[in-house]
């Protein structure tokens, strides 16, 4: 198999120049290496699928320029001179935007491909399944029955978020950007109430969807959703924030945010930001909890998948147009 | 005694027309009606001190028209036919604006003349010093040796705050409307550094005060203070909210939030609001916690006092321009 590999050459996606506003092409490149042999103790990945996120997004105001982008890919073993993994093996690895990894194994998570599909690995039983399970569960802190609205709720964590309140007998309510998204929260997720925020009153809908208020509102947003959500919230709401895409591009004249903050006071909400790395103790119920989710169909999941390692500046570039329906992957 | 109340009449102060944006005389009437006798399980209280707090800006957004204005009091039992009472005891009182109080004893606190001043129940020892007490510590989190910003610092509730964090050998930052309070928050009550919000820039000024950030900032005001603040927070930081002075009064334009929430997730920052309530538990630990701090003079505290019913709405008016120093009462 090494042999394999000598004189081999290897594509990766590197930070270039830091985005005003909107990330563009010419904020990435894209550089061909040699791709070198492992060392003792080494292992080389072939990633099979990339993930690009809005949280990237965030990572771009500091990331030093000229490295390889971040961000999670799964790949297959293809030679290791490191006794934890052999050939074949299937690894979650965080070493960004690439074609192969050089790995000494640390940070590597080994998954199953006959739990659940490779590419969910990347999405619903992967870092934004784990996003939405402990921002929902735990910074949110859902109880049976309450009523809960998501926004960005056709996207790899908001999709998630509505179908596990619906396994808690929640009342979920969703926006999305498209009447073709709305139509799917409701017809293919089993959600209880969609609307389009572009063309939707937001206060309006979450009046008819929640008539006695909303207990938790997941933001994936900001903007005038959050603040038809401050208005709509009941007494004691939670607002885990796990995005806001709508303010991550601000350059220079930033949004302000919501005109009735006061609301915080008057309804004593919680709103609280959080990471996905927070929950990683509790990795093991979510995967066992989401397997069985996905197996039963009470949680269902949609990809876009772009094509190529060339692809993902665009892949990345288009999630804050909305180009994405459910996770978006970038496919090797 | 009982004579005395005989063709005797009393004041009290009721609400009358609710405000569009800052609160004015024409908002309250005085109200001058025959003070009736105590039936069987009555009492009959003469109040002393009232108090005025800006949360009552907030409750005149829903209260009937025409009912006496709520707010605590601090008076004196002066005709009891409640077994539970009796002449001369001193009690806190929710009954709202008025010289006198009938009632059946419910809801009534007994306090000790002897352990602090009698002022002081309305303020330090009363509402104002476990708002800040339960505010910092278990809203806040606030942990021994963090950075605390308090804004409104020269308020009933600022001063607290600030001072129990410098019993916690916390670094401390407080801000004020004049040169004369921001004087007073580092010379008196032993903050490490104040500024003046109206003329300073309060991230100049939260940036010398604590270098490496801050931790917890106990919110009164909103506005640019606030946008302040979420720049300045350390990662994990808690923000207790208590008040947003600034857009209580806002009408039809409100003022719009921080154009900088997306701190929020970058930081993963708590943002909470709470209401005193919420700590009832806490009252006994609190009050010996107080008692001993005033008389080590740990905490010091400054009181307002207007004079005689008929200024309480002034007083309460006043709040908003800043013209109180410490804890604003009304003596009858």
């Amino acid at each position: 198999m090494a042999t394999l590999l000598i004189m081999s050459t290897t594509k990766s996606i590197h930070f270039v120049q830091r985005p005003e506003g909107n990330p563009t092409p010419d904020n990435f490149e894209l550089i061909e290496s040699d791709l070198p042999e492992p060392k003792d103790g080494e292992l080389v990945i072939k990633n099979l699928y990339m993930s690009v996120d809005p949280y990237m997004r965030g990572v771009m105001r500091f990331a030093p320029l000229g490295a390889r982008m971040i961000g999670g890919a799964l790949g297959q073993v293809i030679a290791s001179k490191n006794p934890d993994f052999k050939e074949g093996d299937h690894v979650l690895n965080s070493a960004g935007w690439g074609e192969h990894v050089i790995s000494n194994g640390e940070g590597l998570t080994k998954v199953d491909p006959d739990l659940a599909p490779l590419s969910t690995y990347l999405g619903v039983m992967g870092m934004p399944g784990l996003t939405a399970y402990g921002g929902l569960l735990v910074t949110g802190a859902l109880k049976d029955g309450e009523s809960v609205f998501v926004s960005a709720a056709s996207g790899a964590v908001g999709s998630v978020v509505g179908q596990i309140a619906k396994t808690k007998g929640c009342t979920v309510i969703g926006s999305a950007g498209s009447d073709e998204k709305v139509r799917q929260l409701t017809e293919e997720y089993g959600f209880d109430h969609g609307f389009n925020y572009k063309s939707a009153n937001a206060l309006e809908e979450l009046r008819k969807g929640a008539p006695d208020g909303i207990d938790v509102y997941f933001e994936n947003v900001g903007g005038p959703q959050l603040e038809a959500a401050l208005t709509h919230m009941k007494t004691d709401g939670r607002i885990p924030v796990c995005g806001m895409i709508a303010h991550y591009n601000d350059h220079g004249t930033a949004s302000p945010g919501p005109v009735n903050l006061t609301e915080i006071i008057y309804k004593r909400i919680m709103i609280k930001g959080f990471v996905v790395t927070e929950f990683e103790n509790l990795r093991e119920a979510f995967l066992k909890d989401m397997a069985g989710w996905i197996a039963s169909g009470a949680v269902k999941y949609s990809e876009t998948i772009y094509d190529g390692i060339e692809s993902a500046p665009n892949a990345f570039i288009d999630l804050f147009s909305g180009a994405n329906n459910g996770k978006m992957l970038v496919k090797l």
